[in-house]
């Protein structure tokens, strides 16, 4: 008994990491006690998707459950989908064949699985109940709520307020995400903060059909690697979960140490202590750019595999070993002139181009740093008292100093 | 074609008799320009009804059309009343099973074929294309039209700004009833002033599915005998269709005379000339009372055949003349007394009872007018110079002088 509350504690330690708000922990502590395996529902668009990092949110979320042994049902809204929008407003949104909705559903799945245990994971269609619902049951649905209470939800109250038309079968949506819980007899809803409110949906027609009502967990929108704004792919922002191991690997070694902090909650799966041990060797002194540098490589093994994932890292170290200026760098005394040394002359004189003529094309090509800082005006002159690190391409480095 | 012309307008002229609005008239003459019988449309409740001369307002417009060759689609919306009260909150509302309608639509026939033209007449229940309707063609069909819009009836808009509750599924009726509308390719749609927002979607609906638009025909509600609320059997002020002869002789021979020509207008099928011509009469000097008692024969003649219109007239006229203070009057002249005559003494001084405890008797009875009104005062007397008619039960009467 003791060992189960302790158990239903650490359930709920990882169940709420990083989420926006569980709803509610008492009704899943009960859950959680009966000791069978909870049905997991997370809804997705049928549309094809090309998953970035932002996405993989709620998906680890998914993961997570599995691992403490429940049951994912990875729910592809494909009744919605085949409608497409009925007003013909948005030409975008053509209604989706079932050919489609079955190619999408294979891509969207050849992603996740990256990330889900395929075991622990039951692809449903919810076409397979909503084919066979008629009109007489949508009135029925909709007979359970109120035009007011569906006004409540944010967009449509801003809409309404707005004098932007909303058109009636929008109310009737989230009825149906919401009985889809109900076909599904789920115990537990995953989704973003934006979809409060249809995950409350579902807990009320459960009640309605004599279900035990839902639990919902919300999960926050992933910042992009600007820290800023919301990962999207149109934000140029984005860490897509199919792009090269050293794409992805550079693009983590980027983002802030703050960020690292948020990524490591909602992206790593190292558990809770780790990070937390981390956390403090940072405070203490030790560089935070290692533990980007494990992160990135965790990263990239969940998606491209532990060859990659090594490779990636040691890639990144070659790189990053280039670009530095090396600690024992050539010592370069110049005599000057009384009106200055032109750049030229002293690319050459210090022995970083054969001739001039070379220093000049370099210029030219962009390939000369004065000080870390790229130069390309040739009439750049080096007075007495001079003392600078001039680089040519990745590997000539010189300290001169004009005396 | 100028016949044509005339004939058309001859047909607006009857079609607007009494009609509270028509939308639009140029498009109602383009489609009785064409010729063809027009689809006329009016939908009625699946429960049984028990109709009065209120409910036949509109049975009488649809009679009209028929009478210009039009035909009549009687539409039993059994589909909406199957379901019921969905919301479960109107107890009143219990769904109607398929044998509940079908026995209730012979319960409406019967009562409407004394008006409605059988052969002009087409039965049909809505439940025949709306059972088969899924829950996608609901949305597509809900997605036809705004919340906003929806929310511009009437009696919405005051729920809504009243804080009642509306059920999403209300949204779903008008359109369910506009939709009938597409089904049955109606020409024109009648219903009551309280209607125009649901005949308005039909128009709607079929111009969104590439119909000519069906013309509407909003009829007023027909007041009661009172003449100041609208007819219903809960007042107790209405005229029954299934009620005896002589009561509904009797009925319509006691309206007022400014409300019998609102009967005629909306429940007599007398051309409009003829009606013309009355009203000449009337305000010539001729007496009203004649003008009801040929409407009533009508109406009586309409529910119950022309002998029982026959019967009720002269049975009208006998009970009117034997209430009626006859002409030939017994003239009796009593002496008095100092302090007066005590009535029940004049009753039987003037041989009006045989007794004056039988005079008492009939006056506690109720049974004794003086001058046409009810007297019970036993105390009452008449004084000397007194001259005045008194009557006892229907039959017996004398004119009394106190000398």
């Amino acid at each position: 008994m003791t060992n189960n509350v302790t158990s239903i504690d650490h359930q709920i330690e990882v169940i709420r990491r990083g989420c926006d708000e569980l709803l509610r922990e008492p009704e899943l502590r009960e859950k959680l006690a009966t000791g069978r395996p909870l049905r997991i529902k997370a809804g997705f668009d049928p549309t094809a998707p090309d998953l970035h990092l932002g996405h993989t949110v709620l998906i680890n979320k998914l993961r997570q459950f599995q691992e403490l042994g429940h049951h994912v049902l990875f729910l592809i809204g494909d009744f919605t989908g085949m409608i497409g929008d009925p007003t013909g407003k948005n030409a975008t949104r053509p209604p989706l064949t079932r050919e489609e909705v079955a190619r999408n559903a294979v891509t969207y799945t050849e992603q996740v699985f990256r990330i889900l245990d395929r075991e622990r994971t039951e692809v449903v269609f919810n076409s397979t109940w909503m084919d066979r619902m008629s009109a007489v049951d949508m009135i029925k649905l909709a007979a359970s709520h109120t035009v007011a209470r569906m006004l409540e939800r944010d967009d449509f109250s801003k809409r309404y307020r707005g004098n932007q038309p909303i058109a009636i079968h929008e109310f009737l949506y989230p009825l149906v995400q919401g009985y889809d819980s109900v076909a599904l007899q789920a115990d537990v809803e995953l989704g973003g903060t934006d979809q409060k409110f249809n995950l409350l949906m579902g807990r009320e027609l459960q009640k309605h059909h004599g279900q035990a009502p839902q639990c919902i967990l919300t999960m926050p929108l992933l910042e992009g690697l600007d820290g800023v704004n919301k990962m999207s792919k149109s934000l140029g922002n984005y860490v897509g979960i199919q792009e090269a191991p050293n794409e992805i690997f550079g693009k983590l070694m980027s983002v802030s140490d703050e960020l690292m902090w948020r990524y490591l909650e909602l992206l790593s799966f190292e558990p809770l202590e780790k990070i937390r041990a981390k956390k403090t060797a940072v405070n203490e002194g030790s560089n935070p750019r290692d533990v980007k540098f494990e992160f990135a490589q965790e990263i990239v093994e969940r998606f491209h595999g532990k060859n990659a994932a090594q490779l990636a890292a040691s890639d990144f170290i070659a790189r990053f070993r280039r670009d530095e200026i090396p600690e024992d760098i050539a010592e370069v005394s110049l005599e000057g002139e009384a009106d200055g040394l032109t750049i030229a002359a002293v690319l050459k004189l210090a022995g970083l181009t054969p001739s001039t003529s070379d220093a000049l094309r370099m210029l030219a090509q962009g390939g000369v740093k004065m000080d870390g800082e790229k130069i390309s005006d040739k009439s750049l002159k080096l007075a007495r008292g001079a003392s600078v690190v001039l680089q040519v391409g990745k590997r000539k480095f010189a300290r001169v100093t004009v005396s």
